[in-house]
Parts: C-alpha cells; sequence; structure tokens
C-alpha cells in the first residue's frame, strides 16, 4: 500500500458537517468543519465541501494522496449511495454518489453515521481484532451498527441495525418513527429527560431538576446532577441502563457478540450508564450467554469519532474491493478509478 | 464435482435420530431412523449410527461416494463441534467431532437444528439466492437461524441466533430458561397452549377445547379445534401470530432480512398462523422496512427438513472451504481428509 496515501471522511450532521483526513491507521491528520445548510439544494454544499476539503489536503505535509472518500449520515444507504428522507435536513432524497462523482473521480462510500462509527471501531477502535461486535449510539436517538463474520450488516435494503426502534414495552413511549415503546424513547439523550420527567410524576423525590421545564431540559443537565448526586437524576441513568441492559440481553440473544461498544454524547456520562446497563444485560441475558460479552466504551472518544468511522469506511471498502455485501440490492460503492489512479491533492 | 458424492444429514433428536443421504441438488436418496437411546453413554449411539448409515449407503444404486457428515442437534456448537447441555438428551456434554472421526475420517460439522435448518432452506428450499434471511422453526420451542452477507452468523461462542430467548413481556410467562417473557413462552406449540389457557382465563368464550386438561393439550388438538373453528383455539392462533409479528418487526429491524422463513410443526398450520403474523409484522415494523421483508412457509416440509438442513450444512463447509467464521473461536469443521479422498460406501 502507498503509504502516502489519505482519505476523506465525512459525517454530515443537521447543523454541522465535519470532515477530517484520515490514514489507514487511523490517525486524523487535520479536521475541518462547515455548515451544512440543507435549506440549499445539495449540490452547493458538495461544491462547498470540495472547496474546503482541496484546501485541508494541501496544508498537509508531505505528497499525500486522497484514495476515497467516506461518507456517514443518517439514513444513508451504502448500497444505493443515497441519503433518504433524513430526520435532521431539509434534503428529501440525495443521491450523494452521484453528487460526488460529479467533482471527484476517488471511490466514494457512504452508510448511515452508526454503521460508520461500527467499522471505526473495528479498523481504529475498541473492536480491532473482533469479528462479531455491536456498536450502539446514543444521541438524540439511538443507532446502531452489527458485525458478524466481520462483515457490516447492511441487510437486504442496506438498512439494516436499527435496534434503537426495536419494541421494549409493547404500547409504551410514543417515537418520532410513529411506533410505540421503541428503545431509542427510553435509552438516549432524550429518552433519559423523558424518564427524569415520569419520574417526577411516579415519585416524590425531590429533584433540582423538578424547575426545569420538559422543553429546556438536556441530558447534559441531568448528568451534571447525577454527579451533585440529585436522586432523580441518579435513578434516571439508573432506570435507562436498567432497560437498555435488558435489550441487548436480546441482542446478545440474536449475534452473541464477543462485545457491545457504547459511544455517542450519552456515552461520556460513563459508568452512570454502563454500569446499570452492564448489571442488566448480566440479569437478563439468556443463560447459555452469561459472562460473555463483554460492554465497552468507545475508544474513538478522544478523536473524532464520526469523521474516523467515516474514514473507516472507505478504507474497508478499498481494501475489501468494490463487491456489494449481500447479492443484487444495487450497485455497492463506486469505484470511478483504481485508488492507484487516485488523484493529487488538487483534484478534490 | 463429482457428483457421485453424496453427504449423510442427520439430526439427532430427544427420542429418535433421523438420517439419510442428500445429493448437490438436496434430494434424499435413502433415509432411516435409530433411537438415540440417550440413556447409554454417546459413543454406543455412533457405532449404530455408522452401523445402520453403512447399510443406507450399500443400498443406494451406483457408485456413491460419501463426501462428509452433517449433524444437527440442539445445543450443538458449530466451532467446537459439541453438544453442550442438551435439554433433550440425557449426555451433557458430547464432542461429537470427536466420536465421528473415530469411525470416519470424512468431513464432519456439527450445528444446531435451527442453524441447520437455515442452510437447508438456503440450498434447497425457500431462500435459495438470499443472502439475507431468517429461518423461524416453531415447535416445542421457538429456534431460528439467521443468514447475513450469505453467511450464517454464529456469533463468537457459536450459540447465536437464539430468538426464542428475547423478551416480548418483561415480566412476562416463564420459560424453562428461568427468565420470564421469553418469545418461545408464547410463540411455539407450547406456547400456544399456554395461550389457550390463558384465554380460558380472561374470557367467557366457549370451547370444545376447556374440557382438556392443560397436561393433555396438544398444538394439534387446538389446531384440529381450529379447523372446526372453535372461537378459543382461533383466537389463540391469532393472539399467537400477533405476538410473533410483533417481534419479528424487532428482527426486521436488527437484519433487515429479504424474508423470514417459518418452519417446524407449527408451522404446519399455514395462513392460521401465518397471517396473523404477517399482518401483525407490517403494522409493527419501522416505517423504511414497510413491505419489505417475506414471511414464507418452509419449502423443505415435503421432504425431511431436519435431515435436508443437516446434510446442507456440510455441503456448505465442502464448497467453503474449512474456514472458521468468525477468527480465533475454535477450530471449526474438520477436514481430516479432503472429500476428493472420501472413503467408498464401506469405510463408514
Amino acid at each position: 500500500m502507498d503509504t502516502r496515501q489519505v482519505v476523506l471522511g465525512v459525517d454530515i450532521g443537521g447543523t454541522n458537517t465535519k470532515f477530517g483526513l484520515v490514514d489507514r491507521q487511523g490517525r486524523c491528520l487535520a479536521a475541518a468543519s462547515i455548515g451544512t445548510e440543507s435549506h440549499h439544494p445539495a449540490e452547493r454544499f458538495f461544491g462547498r465541501l470540495q472547496e474546503a476539503s482541496r484546501q485541508l489536503l494541501g496544508s498537509l505535509a508531505g505528497d499525500r494522496v486522497l484514495a476515497g472518500i467516506g461518507i456517514g449520515a443518517a439514513n444513508a444507504n451504502f448500497y444505493k449511495g443515497t441519503i433518504e428522507h433524513p430526520p435532521n435536513l431539509d434534503w428529501d432524497y440525495v443521491d450523494i454518489r452521484a453528487e460526488v462523482r460529479k467533482l471527484s473521480p476517488v471511490p466514494v462510500a457512504v452508510t448511515n453515521d452508526a454503521n460508520a462509527a461500527a467499522l471505526g471501531e473495528m479498523l481504529f477502535g475498541a473492536a480491532q481484532g473482533m469479528s462479531d461486535f455491536i456498536v450502539i449510539t446514543l444521541g438524540t436517538g439511538l443507532g446502531s451498527g452489527i458485525v458478524a463474520n466481520g462483515e457490516l450488516v447492511y441487510g437486504a435494503d442496506g438498512f439494516a441495525g436499527e435496534i434503537g426502534h426495536t419494541t421494549v414495552f409493547p404500547d409504551g413511549r410514543l417515537c418520532g418513527c410513529g411506533r410505540r415503546g421503541c428503545l431509542e424513547t427510553y435509552a438516549s439523550a432524550t429518552g433519559l429527560c423523558r424518564t427524569v420527567h415520569e419520574l417526577f410524576c411516579n415519585t416524590n423525590t425531590p429533584s433540582e431538576l423538578r424547575g426545569v421545564s420538559f422543553e429546556k431540559m438536556t441530558s447534559k443537565m441531568v448528568y451534571e446532577s447525577a454527579l451533585r448526586e440529585d436522586p432523580i437524576a441518579l435513578e434516571a441513568f439508573s432506570v435507562t441502563g436498567r432497560i437498555l441492559g435488558m435489550k441487548l440481553a436480546d441482542s446478545v440473544a440474536y449475534l452473541s457478540p464477543e462485545a457491545i461498544i457504547v459511544s455517542g454524547g450519552l456515552a461520556a456520562a460513563g459508568d452512570l450508564i454502563l454500569e446499570p446497563t452492564r448489571r442488566s444485560l448480566e440479569q437478563h441475558v439468556f443463560p447459555i450467554f452469561r459472562g460473555k460479552t463483554r460492554l465497552l466504551a468507545t475508544r474513538l472518544a478522544g478523536g473524532n469519532p464520526a469523521v474516523l468511522g467515516a474514514g473507516a469506511l472507505i478504507w474497508n471498502v478499498l481494501e475489501k474491493g468494490p463487491k456489494t455485501p449481500g447479492t443484487g440490492r444495487g450497485a455497492g460503492p463506486d469505484f470511478p478509478g483504481s485508488p492507484e489512479a487516485a488523484p493529487r491533492p488538487d483534484a478534490l
């Protein structure tokens, strides 16, 4: 492999898009961000991204070569290279692969942010050397990426890995997706705040959070209250972990992963969330799996996990070749030129 | 490939062991059964199996060559080639691979019955050409085999695919495994009978089944009552399908399979169970998956599904080579001799 090669990892978020140049060792050599501005057409966004990436690549020392572009975004589809009805963007449908191909001839791969996170952990993080594991991202919602037999599971349509939308309690909390009782209505930043309010209703326990409105409350506030040993905040973390652990016992029954790796904003709460989750997982898991699956915190947290994940996505594609996982469900990632023919810095 | 090759497919059951010679086209050329008699040592069982298989192979016309042996059994482990704490046998731990190697030099592979069923559907049945699907076996319990990216999912320890032991209702029915609310306590032959009794308690609906004791009731009775339009029997199938469909919506969220294939004794009830399951699956599934996953009946039902599945297991190993799925979790199936060097009929 040409050691000068780097890839561009891009994480398209609702407000900002982060991107960085990632080498094969998982080092983010340079990173920057631009506003996503999805109220403008997507074409304009990709033009700005090209311009900013070109500057970033020019800023690197040495004679670096761009080998590929990996892009993570909500509701992105690996097989089709599209974003479809993203919940956090004004664009309804974007053919990302086609947009990038207008601007650059290097290989492009696209997937959702949680799948990118899983590949990031596999190549650079806590899942190195594992071939069966699950990554859970606890943010506004709950995303997940599943790796089995060393391959990311995309499913028949490219959208597999929606553990956040499995049912905990039939007829439970209404979810943004229209269903009831989805795991992400309990185990996520917003789920935590909902649980705080449920505890307000169901107990008389005093709490410094009782003065905060539903609208204003954030998981960060709950975290900070928990650090001050606010009983409701502590209990909310405990309940959240209990429910998450119970459902991760289901995940183990499905996939018997070597580890479940927790990342995302809420994972920053560390053992406040991990300890009750771990206890509940062990309590609820099918006996033959007891003591087998490790619950780990992300090892990408120090860096730029979403950018590293998107970088891992395209590194993984470059190494395993352009084959489509599964059969006959779309063209898979684009290989307009081989990595060897990758353009010099000024081509992106 | 040598077209004279056949494999021996073996299904070790609690009472009887079925076995048959299966060609690459999935035809069971000859089949027989022996009593499992697990109160005697396993070694004795394998001796009798060898003797009976040799006779079976001798009975075939043409110059048939035995290429391998596939064995399906409850709690069998693909990586280790063992049976561990099987619920239906007196043997606590059997190193199946070692036992068979004492008697025959051909490759041997072992897995649980539901995984074998999944491979049977993939090679010979309803899942031909699919690379992402799930097989659910509805018998006394609920077994499952998961295929993702064209590979069976064994997980880190070889025991993945226990969808029957995911939780439907926290604090629900007590399961044989010691947990509460497991899917198999609702969606299985025994689950159906439990639901009939729940309906006895919770309704005043008349039923010809009210005179049958809990101990005596079988799913076959409930099926026959349903055919006579007994309202409780019909409602029990409807409730069972509703619960199964709700949990298969979770399966779709995990894996986005092209199809879920239902086999096992209860699947013989056909649309009585499939229709309410299908409706409930569509009603509960995460919106992006709506209308995508087909719920199909097994296509192996006419033959000897468990024997065909065990045959498919070893055909699959013979074709994909002796590599262990996953990494570093045991030796995988044995390849003491290449299939080309397989012994003639008298060697087994």
